[in-house]
C-alpha cells in the first residue's frame, strides 16, 4: 500500500510526451475541488471550487485551492472545465480570474449562468465556452470531449481529454440515477466508446465508495414526499440545497398535487431557481409559485416553503426559524422536511436545528429517520464497479473525497481488475506523470490552505488561526504602562485588561504587585528598551496566570515611553 | 402536545403529600444527568453527572447541573443515589459535595469505587452506602429497592422509590441484551413486581427511542473482534471508553485466542480497568496483560494495545498517534479497531481521526464500515415497548435525551397505552408534581447551564462565551494612548496591537490619524474623563474596521493619564 511521504520533492520536469496531473484540491478532503492537467508546457485546469472551513479554523470565510503552482504560469492555461455548477467545484473561479481574466472559461450552460452570476458579484465579466453533451473543443493540445453525468444538480458533465501524451477520463461528480427525473442519464455509451478507445488515466469520484451497494433514484423519494404532504395538518417547510433543482422540482410538483402554494425563501435559493426555470431545468407548475409575503393571506395548510439551512448553518433560514430568529414563527404541528443529509462534520449542527424545531412543537422529517427524503448525489460502490468494467482503464487516480474515500475507490478498481501498482494514491499537491503508459507518483508540489478572512485572501496562515483558537480557548491578558525612560519610573499604569476569562476583574488585583516589581528592577538596571520592558512585564504575567488560575492566555504586554 | 413554555413560572409550594421532580439535568440533552425527588420537605437526588462542552461553548472544562434550586436546601437532601459509574452520572459528584460533603453517596460497588477515585483527585471523602441489586434502604420517606440493569458498564442499576406520595421507578440508563458476557441481565420479574405494586412515575432512558427494534447483544460484536484478529499483520489497536469493561473483556478474549499480550494504554484506562479486575467484573486471562514498555520487545503481530479516544478526542492516546504525537508510531498495516460509535456532534472529529491513522497506512475498522464492531449501551424502541408493557405505569416522564429522543420516548409509552396526558414532556428545570396519581408540569425553576472553565465553577457565563466567539472569529484590536488632560494634548502613542486579523499590520496604519484627530477634537473640547477618551476611540476604530475590513472585532481603547 503506497501512500504519501511527507518527504515527497518538487518533482523533475515532466518526460516529453507525457502529461502530468496535479491536483490542488479535492483529495484528501471533500471541496475546494481542482486538477491541473499539464502537455507539453500547457496547462488544463478542470474545476476549481471552495471548501468550507471547520471548527478548527476559525473566523475563516472560504478555503481555496493553493494557486502557487500556476501562478507564474498563467499564461500557459489554456482553458478551465467546469464540470458541473456546485460550489464546490466553482467558488475559487472568481479568485483564479484575479490572476488572469481572460481564461476561457468552458461548462455546459447551467454551470455557466450559475458562475456568471457569482463572478458578477466580484465584479468580472469572464470568457466563458458553453458546452454540451457530445460537444467536443480543442484547447491547444487538449482535445475535449463532453459526457452527460447525472448529478445532485442538473447538466453535469464528465470530460473525455484526449492528448498526444495518453487519455484521461474525469467523471467529475456523478451518479448512475437510471431513472432521473429529467431523463438524462449518465452516458455509459459514451464511457465505453472512450474505453474502447483506450482511456489511459481515469479520474473517478470517490464520495460515496465506501458505501455497498447502488444509490437510489431521485424519483423514488417522492413517494416520502408525497406521504409528508398527506400527513402534514399545517406549513410544510423544505429545507435543502440551493443548487438542488430536481429536489425542490419534486416540493413543486407534490405541492401542486395537495392544492398548496410554495414560496421560495433565501437569496441564494430564489436566484439559483430562477436561473433553473429560465433555463428549462425547472419547470414551475402554473400558479403554484407565489411570494412569500402572499403567504400571510393563506391558511396554513394551503402553504410550503422551501429554503436552505437543512446542513444547519447557523445563519441560513432554518436555524434561526429554529432559534426564533426569523419571519417565518414555526410552531405546532408545522411539518418540516429536511431534504439532504448532514456533511460529515456538520451532524451536530443539524440535530442542533432539528431539536429546536421540535421544542417548538414541529415535526420534523430527516434522512436519519425512518422515510427516504433523501438520496446522494454520488455513485456508490456498485455503480463505480459498472463503470470501472466498462472503461477498463489502464490506470486510476481516485479523486474527490477525504483519504478514507479514496482508499475505498482504488480497493474498487483494483477489485475490477486494474493493477495495484496502476492506482496511484495522492492527496493535494502530489504530482503525478503519466509516461509511456503508466500513471507514477513523481513528488510533490507546495499545496497549502488559503484562506479568504474578511478582505484578505492567502494571508491568514496557521499561525493565525492558533492565535484565534488561543484566544477562544485561553483569552488574553492586555498590560499597558506608561514609563519615563529617562527618569526610568513608571508614571501611570499597570492598567490591566483582560477577556475571556470566567474569573472576575479582581483576581488580577494580585499581579499588579508583581509587574510593578519586575519593572521597578529592570529599570533600576537601566534597561530602557521599550522592548525589553515589554518581555519583563509578559514574563511576570506568565508566570502568575499559569500558577494562578492554570491557563496559558494571550499576552499583550505595551510600554509607552512618555 | 405539550411542551415547556419559556414563561412558566417558579412553582406553587408543593401540595402536601404529593410528590415533586425536579430534573436539573439530561433532560434536552445527552449529559449532566441529575434529578431531584421531593417529598414532604425532604429531597432525594438521583444522580449528579457532566455535560461536555460543545464548540459553542469554547474554553469551558466541564458543564454541570445547576444547583441553585437546592443550594439552600442542602440540610433536606437525605441522599443521592448514582444508578451507574459514567461521567454523565457520576461527574458532578465532587460539585455536590462542595456544598454539603456530609450527604451519603449511595451506588452499586463498582460505581462507588469510580466515584470514590474522582472525589480523591478533589480531596473529598464521601460518606458512602454500597447497595445491590434486591436490597432496600430507606432514607426517611423514601424507601428505596434498587434493581439490576443491564449497560455499557458494569453493576448498573435501576431504582424503585417508595413514598407515600406515590411510586416512583427510576431506570437509570438500561438496554436489555438477554445475554450479556456477565450474565446480569436487566430484572425484568423486579420490573413487572413494581408494576404490580404499581408505578406512579416512570423515569425512562431515552436516549435510543428514535431506534427502532431492538439493540443486540454485545456477545455478537465478538464475531467481528476475532475476523480483525483472524487478518491483522501487525499491531491491533483498539480503542474504546475507559469504562467499557465488557468491551475491553471481548478485547482481552480475543486476544488471548489469538496468542497476543495486551497492553493497556492511558491513565483512565488503566486505572478503570484496575478497578474492574480488582472488583471481579473484569477477568484478565492468564499472561495476556503487559505493562506498554514491554510491547517494543514483542513482535508486532502478538501485540495488543486497548486505548481511549475513540470520540476522536484531540488529546487523547488515538487522537495522537494519528497526528504522530505519540510514543506509539502507528504504520504501515497497523489495525485499529474504534469500538464506539460517534456521539452525536463528534463525527467530525472521529472522521479526522480515522483519515489520519489510514494515512499512515493503517486499516480502520469502525462502527459505520461492514463490521459491526459496536453495540449501544441503551435500549431501543422495541425494547422500551416491553418495558412499558411490563411496569403499565400511570404516569411517564422520558429523561436522558434531547428534545428529539424525548418526544419519541412520549410517543413509544403513549402507544402501549399510557394516557397522552399522563406523559409530560420536560426540560432541565421543568417540574413536575405528582399529585393524586396524576404527573403535571406546574412551574419551572432557574436551571442554567453551570461552567467549569480553568479554577472557576459558575463565573463564566454566556456573555464571556460571547466574548470567546467574538475573540475567536473576529479578533481584537487595542489602541493604546497616553495623555496630559492639564494640557489637553496626546503625550505617547496610539499605539495600536491586534490579535486575529489576516491582514498585515500595515493596514492598521491608516486608522491612526483617524484616531488621533478623534482625540484632538475631543481634548480640545475640553473632554477629560479618560472613560469618554476611551468611548472616542472605540468609536473611531469601529467606524473604521467596519468600513475597511468588514469585521467587528473586541475593540479595547486604553487612555492612560501620564
Amino acid at each position: 500500500m503506497s501512500h504519501p511521504h511527507p518527504d515527497l520533492e518538487f518533482p523533475k520536469p515532466l518526460a516529453k510526451g507525457g502529461v502530468r496531473v496535479v491536483p490542488l484540491g479535492g483529495l484528501g478532503e471533500i471541496g475546494r475541488n481542482m486538477t491541473v492537467i499539464e502537455y507539453d508546457g500547457k496547462l488544463l485546469i478542470v474545476d476549481c471550487g471552495v471548501l468550507f472551513p471547520d471548527d478548527h479554523q476559525p473566523g475563516v470565510d472560504l478555503i481555496l485551492p493553493d494557486f502557487e503552482y500556476i501562478a507564474d504560469r498563467m499564461d500557459d492555461v489554456v482553458a478551465i472545465v467546469l464540470t458541473h455548477g456546485h460550489e464546490d467545484h466553482i467558488g475559487g473561479v472568481p479568485y483564479l480570474l484575479r490572476l488572469a481574466p481572460d481564461i476561457p472559461v468552458v461548462g455546459s450552460q447551467l454551470t455557466l449562468a450559475l458562475v456568471e452570476a457569482k463572478l458578477k458579484e466580484h465584479k468580472i465579466t469572464p470568457y466563458t465556452l458553453g458546452v454540451s453533451e457530445g460537444m467536443r473543443e480543442v484547447f491547444g493540445d487538449f482535445d475535449c470531449e463532453f459526457i452527460a453525468v447525472n448529478h445532485s444538480i442538473p447538466d453535469a458533465l464528465a470530460v473525455f481529454i484526449r492528448t498526444p501524451g495518453g487519455n484521461l477520463l474525469h467523471t467529475g461528480d456523478f451518479k448512475m440515477d437510471q431513472l432521473p427525473l429529467d431523463g438524462r442519464i449518465t452516458d455509459l455509451r459514451a464511457f465505453a466508446r472512450a474505453g474502447e478507445e483506450g482511456v489511459d488515466l481515469f479520474l473517478t469520484d470517490s464520495t460515496n465508495a465506501v458505501v455497498p451497494g447502488f444509490t437510489a433514484p431521485e424519483r423514488d423519494i417522492s413517494s416520502a414526499i408525497d406521504k409528508v404532504f398527506r400527513h402534514a395538518e399545517r406549513r410544510i417547510i423544505a429545507a435543502c440545497f440551493s443548487s438542488h433543482v430536481h429536489r425542490v422540482q419534486q416540493v413543486l410538483d407534490a405541492a401542486e398535487k395537495a392544492g398548496r402554494k410554495v414560496a421560495l425563501v433565501g437569496r441564494s435559493m430564489v436566484r439559483n431557481m430562477g436561473i433553473a426555470a429560465d433555463l428549462g431545468h425547472l419547470h414551475v407548475p402554473d400558479g403554484v409559485l407565489v411570494d412569500v409575503k402572499a403567504l400571510d393571506r393563506l391558511p396554513d395548510d394551503k402553504v410550503v416553503l422551501i429554503c436552505t439551512g437543512s446542513q444547519g448553518e447557523p445563519m441560513a433560514a432554518l436555524a434561526r426559524m429554529a432559534g426564533r430568529d426569523h419571519r417565518i414563527d414555526v410552531g405546532e404541528d408545522d411539518t418540516i422536511m429536511l431534504l439532504s443529509s448532514p456533511i460529515p462534520g456538520n451532524e451536530g449542527s443539524v440535530w442542533r436545528v432539528i431539536n429546536g424545531l421540535m421544542r417548538l412543537g414541529a415535526h420534523v422529517v430527516h434522512s436519519g429517520g425512518p422515510d427516504r427524503v433523501h438520496v446522494s448525489g454520488h455513485a456508490s460502490a456498485g455503480e463505480l464497479l459498472y463503470v470501472y468494467n466498462i472503461v477498463k482503464p489502464a490506470n486510476v487516480l481516485p479523486v474527490h473525497g477525504e483519504w478514507r474515500h479514496l482508499v475505498a475507490n482504488r480497493d474498487l478498481a483494483i477489485a475490477t481488475g486494474v493493477r495495484p501498482d496502476h492506482v496511484p494514491l495522492a492527496e493535494d499537491g502530489v504530482v503525478i506523470d503519466l509516461v509511456d503508459g503508466r500513471a507514477r507518483v513523481v513528488g510533490a508540489v507546495p499545496c497549502g490552505y488559503v484562506y479568504v478572512d474578511g478582505s484578505s485572501v492567502g494571508e491568514a496562515d496557521e499561525d493565525l488561526l492558533k492565535d484565534r483558537r488561543i484566544l477562544r480557548d485561553e483569552g488574553f491578558i492586555s498590560v499597558v504602562v506608561a514609563v519615563d525612560v529617562t527618569e526610568g519610573k513608571v508614571i501611570a499604569g499597570p492598567e490591566i485588561t483582560a477577556r475571556g476569562f470566567a474569573e472576575g476583574d479582581e483576581i488580577f488585583s494580585s499581579v499588579r504587585p508583581k509587574i510593578e516589581a519586575a519593572l521597578a528592577e529592570a529599570l533600576a538596571k537601566g534597561t530602557t528598551d521599550t522592548g525589553q520592558l515589554q518581555q519583563v512585564v509578559r514574563r511576570a504575567v506568565g508566570g502568575w496566570v499559569g500558577g494562578k488560575i492554570r491557563r496559558r492566555p494571550m499576552i499583550i504586554p505595551v510600554v509607552v515611553e512618555a
